[in-house]
């Protein structure tokens, strides 16, 4: 099938100009392209396929960008991308310099806000609609924001807001039953029971159609039916007060791959003065058969053959390799628990769920009730390790620094995607856990450069560790030349001529790079010697006896230069009257693009060549 | 009045031994001691007058510490204090070495989880609960937490795990109508609805209280009755459903100053088999007509006539000034908005919300909403000024990083009691918002010295800069000796002898501190210069060009070593090769406990005087 009808699309403009038919061949091209990219770029599949519907209604009823639909998160914006004049760019998306996978403003009008973390969408929406109607500004602001992020607190917070304010805000709430594990928690099962009743509004929304053509008597009339609808409807199905206490009108539910339903319903929306939410329901991975049986295996995907659904196996990586050691440590450790916010899955956390389902907590995407919930488990004398991905982390901070550093509350924390992750781009990178817990009390800090190290950190901090302990890895599998690296002793390994007055000095990932770089100075004949921290706060004083010692101390880091260990390093080094030369490699203070992890290291020159590089120049200009 | 029964309770079986007429004369005297009490030493008065009789059936009903007594916040937990073994330490309540005013764990075994921020009392006590149900212990976990803590998302995500876990879990809503300034939102309106609904539970309480009397058969026909009653209930009233979507069972509303009727409910939510949510209306200040009348001045007082009521009066706070520059600014600017979480009357925000209601936005307790609105605002056209306290910042550390800073969406914040914040101890320092800034790219920030300083950041803030910007001053008001400093640019301030070998570097309060250590030094003959920052993040690089020529760099910084501004200056001076000596006098990673601001400077070293004395001594040293 080729793509001539969305090939034609230019923007917005274009979808209104196709006739109703139309648009079902529109839907079918358009789900027929995600599926051909995604299987080659990688990406978020299950949850786009479900939502290419609701956004051709969207285009149609809606004038962007004068009128704004803002998406949660992200992971249902690709439609939203080809109608809006992407098409043809479309082949780059998440590649270095291409489309993102996410909304970006910089990359078209279209994009309102950037997307990325869950249940931002409500909030700034009401945002958006709240200075329209400071300014006299009568267009539409829509959110579009599925069930799973309604487990996140952020969401209800500015529901309590919007509910009250009055001001005109669409919420699109797209329920396919899902987060990106299963959707968990008492909304979720309101929902369900909401999704069995009559589909009350099928009924409805023609007579509105039929009703709204009447452009000046119609709307209006629109309007105190649904009024009166509303009024008989909640005496029928308490279902729909949930959302009222909360003082936002509710629509619902309707077929959300129903295109002049969704039309239809979008207009009704449109009349109703004040917030609404709009309850769709959608399958996720709609239309490829695969997806629609699997839509955890494809919710994020790396590459997959579009024909046979295979997706493409990845070696072991850093999570498959913790799930395992945390199945392995829950036999010895009748405590231990595993907390995780919707990532059970993408954490390898199912080994341990499967053999300890009591234990195991998908607490929804919820990272601050994840912390402070696990300081309660703690407390009482459970072991609860919290496995999150660092850019997440981000959203629990203030319960790390009250509800567990301050406490001294034994929490363990496992950082995923530590270090750059790739082609989720800026709003999903890991570096920015190490300078935000670096300063916090009471917290100690692994960084293993590879699975033994993993391991053992994994294993400290469990079973001989007594404070609140974070250990952080990378996306991604093990770095071969990791083994070039000598441990001793559990805060650092070494390689390279421990004579060399040149120090390498890096954590985490880099370790192997740091390793590959000493080999190839060697053979350049530039002595040098790695010095790889596992333990990265507090700094272990022996590795900043070593540091002291050398000439040349070269620090590379792959995380935000302000706040990391790089900084650290120099106020000790400084304060000890250190006077050797001191590079610091790190990430300057940007927020880093998609690319792949290989063209980010090199990028910043945190990659074995880049580093062997810099140590020669710098050699040669002091010769 | 002579405290002769409260004096002689020494732990909650004491109360428990009380005949119920003895109880009221207990709850008068714990009235009298806390009024006298915080009249002297400071502290939160209404909101503590509102929970006596609430706490005292607590210690009549569960037995702590098995059973387990979680408070929200902790504004509500001196009564809790003084039954549990405090009342003869309770007239050092707040001061250095004496009873926090929070819940402290290292206080007492009867305080289970520190306390300080809102809305954790749920999360905390579901895990508490989850680890006895995991364990098999039976006891009971009790979160006792205001209406004012549920405009927060952190319950919410709470109660949607909660509900579905099954787990026994009693959830008190103490209802004063109140958050710190008035209550708001949808929520709120949702619970007046409530509270007008007829006292059902009255009725069925006095029935239960006789059946409960019965021990074997009793409880389980007060099961009974309850779930018959719930389920009438919930036909005659639509009201409950909300907690009850949420999966927690609905019990209320009842009188939270009787005390009988509190012990009877207590005693029937200890019968449910599941998550409970009891709902109890209090007055906030009750007993105490001064703070039944103005709750809002006696939320947080520092001193007060107990005979008269009479708030002492304090100097113009940087709080006050801010206020005022706004109400200004917002004469000039018509899209300035200011924005807070229920901290209007403490950011000094009334002058700016009494002449611009409608460009002043109260979210609730809602820090993380508060910084995504913002957004949302400030993306579509708005300038938006979020006012709020360093330790609640933390809060929504990744909204400020995802929604505002990688979106260079120019969100301005306005950090009040940033640094030491005196008597309410480790939760609410302000020592933590630098080191976390700090590796926030695209943000810049600004730490005044004094009043006018303050007014020159906010107009560059407001007028000027075109990026994120963050504008930080302590508690309390403008130190006098700020005034020494000279002001030639607004980077930077300076005073003593410019030709001096020695700098004294620092910024904000600590400034003053500086130019009073300068003069000593003078006097001493040991002539010094300083060095005051006033934007502190980009490091201007004029200032580090003045620190790279001096000789001996002394750095004195009001918040956390790890990541803060001396760490930062110390990798640019080894990066240029600087040889001096550098020696950074920071808050070592602690978490500080509660003394007078002038006891925590001094304690580590941050007054005019430690100052001082540390570069005479190091002088000495060089000698």
């Amino acid at each position: 099938m080729e793509a001539t009808l969305l090939s034609s699309i230019r923007s917005p403009a274009d979808v209104k100009r196709l006739s109703p038919e139309q648009l079902q061949t529109l839907a079918d091209e358009v789900r027929r392209t995600l599926i051909e990219t995604v299987a080659k770029n990688g990406g978020h599949l299950a949850s786009n396929l479900g939502a290419v519907e609701l956004t051709i209604a969207l285009h149609r009823v809606f004038d962007s960008p004068q009128d704004q639909i803002v998406f949660d998160v992200g992971h249902q914006c690709y439609t939203h991308k080809l109608l809006t004049g992407r098409f043809e760019r479309f082949a780059t998306l998440r590649r270095q310099g291409g489309l993102s996978g996410f909304c970006r403003p910089d990359e078209s009008e279209h994009d309102v806000f950037y997307s990325g973390h869950s249940g931002t969408s409500v909030s700034a929406g009401l945002g958006l609609a709240t200075a329209k109607k400071l300014q006299g500004d009568a267009h539409y602001v829509v959110s579009v924001i599925g069930d799973g992020s309604f487990t996140g607190g952020l969401v209800y917070e500015a529901l309590n807001n919007g509910g009250r304010s009055g001001t005109k805000h669409i919420l699109v709430l797209n329920d396919n039953n899902m987060s990106i594990s299963e959707n968990v928690g008492s909304l979720a099962k309101y929902l369900a029971v909401i999704r069995s009743t009559p589909q009350y509004y099928t009924f409805k929304a023609s007579t509105e159609r039929t009703l709204s053509k009447i452009p000046s008597v119609g709307k209006p009339l629109v309007c105190k039916l649904y009024d009166l609808k509303t009024a008989v409807k909640n005496r029928l199905y308490a279902e729909s007060t949930f959302f009222e206490d909360l003082g936002y009108r509710y629509m619902g539910p309707i077929d959300g791959h129903n295109i002049p339903l969704l039309c239809d319903a979008l207009e009704a929306a449109k009349q109703v003065n004040g917030p609404v939410l709009l309850h769709i329901q959608t399958v996720k991975g709609k239309g490829y058969p695969f997806a629609e049986a699997n839509p955890r295996a494809f919710h994020g995907v790396s590459g997959f053959n579009a024909q046979t659904g295979e997706v493409y196996p990845a070696g072991e990586s850093f999570s498959d390799r913790f799930g395992l050691l945390m199945r392995e440590q829950a036999n010895k450790q009748p405590n231990l628990c595993a907390i995780t916010a919707a990532m059970g899955f993408s954490t390898g956390l199912e080994p341990f769920k499967d053999a300890n389902p009591d234990r195991f907590f998908d607490v929804g995407i919820a990272e601050e009730h994840a912390v402070t919930f696990a300081a309660g488990l703690a407390k009482d004398g459970m072991l609860p390790v919290f496995a999150v991905y660092s850019t997440f982390l981000q959203r629990c901070y203030d319960e790390l620094v009250h509800d567990v550093a301050l406490q001294k509350t034994k929490v363990i924390f496992a950082i995923d995607r530590a270090g750059f992750v790739g082609e989720d781009g800026e709003t999903h990178q890991g570096l920015m856990d190490v300078p935000f817990l670096c300063s916090i009390p009471n917290l100690k800090l692994y960084s293993p450069c590879c699975f033994r190290s993993l391991q053992a950190d994994l294993n400290q901090a469990i079973n001989a560790d007594r404070t609140p302990v974070a250990v952080r890895y990378p996306r991604g599998g093990e770095p071969e030349s990791a083994r070039k690296l000598r441990f001793e002793q559990i805060e650092f390994a070494r390689c390279g001529d421990e004579t060399a007055e040149t120090l390498l000095v890096t954590y985490g990932r880099l370790s192997a790079e740091a390793a590959d770089a000493c080999d190839a100075l060697r053979q350049a004949g530039i002595p040098v010697q790695v010095l790889a921290l596992n333990q990265i706060r507090p700094l272990p004083e022996e590795a900043l006896a070593l540091i002291q010692q050398a000439k040349h101390v070269f620090f590379f880091e792959e995380g935000l230069r302000s706040g990391g260990v790089g900084e650290q390093t120099a106020l000790r080094l400084l304060e000890a009257g250190f006077d050797g030369s001191y590079h610091l490699t790190a990430v300057p203070d940007v927020f880093v693009a998609q690319a792949t992890v290989a063209e980010q290291l090199h990028r910043f020159g945190l990659d074995a060549e880049s580093m062997a590089a810099l140590v020669k120049r710098e050699t040669e200009k002091k010769q």
